[in-house]
């Protein structure tokens, strides 16, 4: 998935179309990046980011049993109904940056029935408790992944031009760290932290919770499919898949914050280079974050202590994706400025 | 200039607020710290950003005889025309952000006559080369701060709502530097960097020659005021002029890189508690910044590694703290949307 042919050319492009503008070589740090790199990914020498989109995948987690959250269980389908009705977070983001929102329920409790704007594609009433089995069946894996695909599908139809996922699902940031444990092979006392409010000993329970997941299971945790099947959720299996198709498609992907950033990882591990279509939004306050970014070897654009997950993170790095691109189209040369360059 | 009254009412109200929205406490990170602290400012609960103002300061420096800068001194004046033109990163981050720019010359070397979009204000054509002389004399001075506190009344009358002073002035790093050096007391060595792009040799001059200056003026630089005149530029004081005007007038300001911090540190020392006023924007790839941020004392919203100056870290800031105003107005509470909140 690295750049190739025209889009190998439109990189090289805009790596001297930055040289020529009149500014010091480098002189916009990050933001010269980020226009380089979207070139490579659109293969134009002039990329344009219009029309971004937001999906949020929202699913339950069987481990809440033993005790994770600082919120109750209920909460991610009361913040499913939020995030339609406009309320969230990433409702307002949405709404300021210009992108189309949409909200798919890829396995929540919420009880059957029509919610207005809310897309269900659920997989099943919530995951099963890691701690004792499998969190999702091959079956149910196979349709999350789908969902995230076609949602990429439906945001490429609509002529957006930038994916963002998000997330809600109450407990998944004990699945996200028992995956990143996982993936990265670290013990999760290393990793563990808390989530949306937990205190020392809810976090050191937490831990306690991952430690044995990861013992019940340590003999199946054989590919980054099965890591994900055996300890994920299912909104974090439709971002992977989500991430995947972004890649396939090279639909450029703003990557959020801890779970965004595993389902990413995992993407990776599946298809070795899809990384190179994605820009990283945001650090997260939650621990494990940082070595999860260093795993995906890059260094995002926010770092603003945020820890609330909904794609919030990579949807306030939206405007300083699109600033980067009118910087990197609309400035003056030094030819044409009639401005001297430098020694 | 710290809150009193409504100000100290409006920045508890925001303060609350915060904690009703439907996230858990903190989540949102430093975008809910930008919120509350304009809240404060503005006087009111829920603050506004929505007529962002840019001044541009542009003077000239007799310490480039010296040899300290990597660009020709005549791009201060090629770059005042290309501001007004619209070809510079700060035109484009302008038009980009809705924010009304206009460019002020305080000083430079830019032939008389009229260049359309320019404001000619000069102090003097250039500053004296501060090895030898003072960098103004007390007129000077005088003139370039009043420049600045009118471009915040200007700003105030069209109705801004958030000022942002960029600065342009090839050498300015190094009076930056030098003023750095005497308000931190810090060794030249410490703090020079390489500005518009210098190598390793050209550094070690530039630190040598502030050096020079520092000794030449060492009786003289007995308070802020005097060590702005003696090492300064007349567009590092038209900043500080402008800095001050919005403490007074309680006009949100954002403060750039190195220039700009430099001249926000002297408004602090000239006025303690203006900083109340200010949120600061980029942290600079200029070395000296990172001092001047910890006299300062805050943590900027970006840090991108840019190192342009003329406001640009500043006005790439501009979009995050309208979407931290944003969700703080915008998102429903925890009663409104009918979410359970945190244990």
């Amino acid at each position: 998935m690295k750049p190739a042919g025209k889009d190998l050319e439109a990189l090289e492009a805009a790596r001297q179309r930055q040289c020529r503008l009149t500014k010091p070589r480098g002189a916009l740090g990050e933001l010269e990046q980020i226009a380089i790199r979207l070139a490579g990914i659109q293969g134009r020498e002039c990329p344009e980011i219009h029309r971004p989109w937001i999906t949020v995948f929202a699913g339950d987690h069987g481990v809440v049993a033993e005790g994770v959250s600082a919120f109750p269980q209920a909460v991610t389908g009361q913040m499913i109904v939020n995030f339609a009705q406009g309320g969230a977070a990433i409702s307002v983001l949405a709404e300021q940056t210009g992108s189309r929102l949409e909200v798919v329920d890829v396995g929540s409790l919420l009880p059957d029935g029509e919610y207005l704007g809310v897309r269900r594609e659920r997989a099943g009433p919530g995951t099963a408790n890691f701690t004792r089995d499998p969190a999702m069946t091959a079956t149910q894996l196979g349709q999350a992944l789908a969902s995230g695909g076609r949602a990429v599908h439906r945001a490429r139809e609509a002529g957006a031009d930038l994916f963002v996922a998000g997330e809600m699902g109450i407990g998944n940031t004990t699945a996200a760290t028992a995956l990143a444990c996982a993936l990265l092979d670290q013990p999760p006392e290393a990793l563990t932290g808390p989530g949306t409010g937990l205190d020392a000993p809810g976090v050191a329970h937490k831990a306690e919770v991952i430690r044995r997941a990861l013992f019940r299971h340590r003999d199946a945790l054989t590919d980054p499919r099965e890591i994900l099947r055996h300890l994920g959720g299912f909104e974090i299996a439709a971002m992977t898949g989500a991430y995947l198709a972004c890649a396939e498609r090279r639909m450029p992907a703003v990557i959020d914050g801890l779970i965004s950033s595993v389902a990413a990882l995992i993407a990776e591990r599946v298809s070795p280079g899809a990384s190179q279509c994605w820009l990283l939004g945001h650090r997260s306050a939650e621990p494990a974050h940082r070595d999860v970014l260093a795993a995906l070897g890059g260094r995002p654009l926010l770092d603003l202590g945020m820890r609330l997950g909904e794609g919030s993170g990579a949807a306030a790095a939206i405007p300083l994706i699109q600033l980067a691109c009118a910087l990197h189209r609309d400035m003056a040369t030094f030819d044409e400025a009639g401005v001297a360059s430098g020694r």
